[in-house]
């Protein structure tokens, strides 16, 4: 189960999207990298890296449309944005840690140049700075979710450690990918909604508006771990099922095929096996399991266009529908 | 350069500082322990481990004195403390990681029973319940001294890592125990007074009394590394210098000796030599320079004092001394 592993390259849709706010994503890049202007130069070089191997920055471009749609100060969503995506880059720098993935997104992870003891206190040190930025924005509300989302995500880690290897279960599934993805989206788009002038009832809309394209983006990176392009995703084919995660088109394939032996083995440490993977990872590949997931994942993204068609005609909002409809149709 | 390595039993003086706010700590860990209500069997028990080899929570009985000195709500207090001890709890988990440190206070680490992925997991799990915490005082300032006092103590950490070792440096020294050890007893004293009905200038006073205990307790930390009784501070005396780390009275004994061959060799990586540290420690411990130490430390125990004879007589100021008092006298 990658996560956040959107790839540098861009492409026609992203564009669309992104274009709005280019300028202004600028600012949440410039406010990222300030954060290690007065640490150690090995410490910015580290940010440095971990900033040019950042994607393209959804989660800030969420916030940004959002609060733009409706009407939060810009200096608020350059706060949040960067609070976001700090937060977000000091999970998946203790992440790789953890799992000692060597690359993401087709780039050496800091855990492959760094010691493990500098891998961890970069992590910290982005947790704290995400924190002082989120206090940036002068909102008590905003800062109580944005700690309860590193809970989440957190609580969730340890969850997928300490009991969802070889678990097949669609409620286990769902709420790991709410933890590891679906959360921070939620929030973000929930706290560009908190800082606008709106009422509640908009607040909880965009709340759910988040919640919805992060758990479409989420299981649409795991189908990709199994049907996606293997250069672009950067990782080997099915490598959620080898380290033992059972994703959704697993799941699909696991109901459907209830007696396949190496279904069977996976509770009992089969996906220790990596030849049985490497077999079970061809059969789902062959299944129409991965199109089922997706059909999952498209009725997020329905959801999701209808909460954005209730909202006024503007240029932000033909964004937004955009970039949803991006989650669901990008190849990597 | 232990830190906060308050051993777990009593003695006459820390009875007489804890037993006015003995019922008020018990709320304080009634709420480090109700972090974990929600969350895997596992991470209750290593939340359960750490809080039984959790010492005389010195930091929160600061901020319960302080802030029941001044008049604070009772509520705020235990909030400010839990928080404050959660953060502690956090750093400490991850520092022994970093370390690879099997005991502390004379109980086997979380490292030594966990793997690292659960140990990073665990301690980013207290970071993410501490900043819940910190929020839950609803007080915004406090909230960004709490996330700036974090970055501190990680910046600390890196700096450690990264520039720290074999260097004798007064400058570096005092850097390196404010971040460690004083910035959190400066946070702690500075928020009990943010949070109770008192001007700037009291907030100010009650700050500079946490630094100066702070800076005092470290450095007399530094001293037991070479002087204390090697059971009750739990590692082999001179185990900073071992690690590489030049602590005060390792630095008096260089400006005493500065042609002895073992402190020339520190700064070229002399300290990774077992043999030659042995014989420089026991030259520390045969010099006067852990009096020279315990002077400074003398020094920051009488501004202390000073600032609290300026506040107006009660129980808690008197524990207060004591305190204060203790932070010297102590053995281990």
């Amino acid at each position: 189960m990658r996560r956040g592993s959107l790839h540098g390259e861009t492409d026609l849709n992203a564009v669309t999207f992104i274009s709005p706010i280019l300028e202004e994503i600028k600012l949440v890049e410039e406010r990222m990298r300030a954060q290690a202007d007065e640490s150690h130069p090995d410490l910015r070089a580290a940010l440095e890296h971990l900033l040019a191997a950042g994607g393209k920055r959804i989660r800030p471009t969420i916030g940004l449309l959002i609060g733009n749609m409706l009407g939060a100060p810009l200096e608020k969503l350059v706060t949040l944005g960067a609070a976001v995506e700090l937060l977000h880059t000091a999970t998946l720098v203790h992440d790789d840690l953890i799992d000692g993935s060597l690359l993401r997104r087709g780039m050496p992870t800091l855990n492959a140049r760094w010691s493990p003891p500098a891998t961890v206190l970069t992590g910290d040190f982005l947790f704290a700075r995400a924190a002082i930025t989120a206090a940036e924005t002068d909102h008590l509300p905003l800062m109580k979710l944005f700690s309860e989302t590193l809970a989440t995500i957190v609580n969730g880690e340890l969850t997928q450690m300490f009991t969802s290897r070889g678990l097949i279960s669609r409620d286990n599934y769902y709420k790991r990918i709410y933890a590891k993805t679906a959360s921070l989206f939620e929030m973000t788009s929930r706290a560009a909604a908190m800082v606008s002038p709106v009422n509640e009832a908009v607040i909880e809309t965009m709340r759910d508006f988040g919640f919805q394209i992060g758990m479409a983006f989420q299981i649409v990176d795991d189908i990709l771990d199994f049907n996606g392009d293997q250069n672009a995703v950067g990782k080997p084919l099915g490598s959620d099922l080898l380290n033992g995660l059972v994703t959704l088109p697993a799941i699909y394939y696991a109901e459907a095929n209830p007696n396949d032996p190496d279904v069977l083995s996976l509770p009992q440490g089969g996906w220790t096996n990596n030849e049985n993977m490497t077999r079970l990872v061809g059969n789902i590949r062959a299944s129409n399991s991965s199109k089922q997931a997706m059909l999952e994942a498209d009725q997020h993204i329905d959801r999701a266009l209808t909460i954005l068609s209730s909202m006024e005609t503007c240029a932000e909002r033909d964004a937004l529908e955009n970039l949803t409809k991006y989650i669901v149709d990008r190849k990597v």
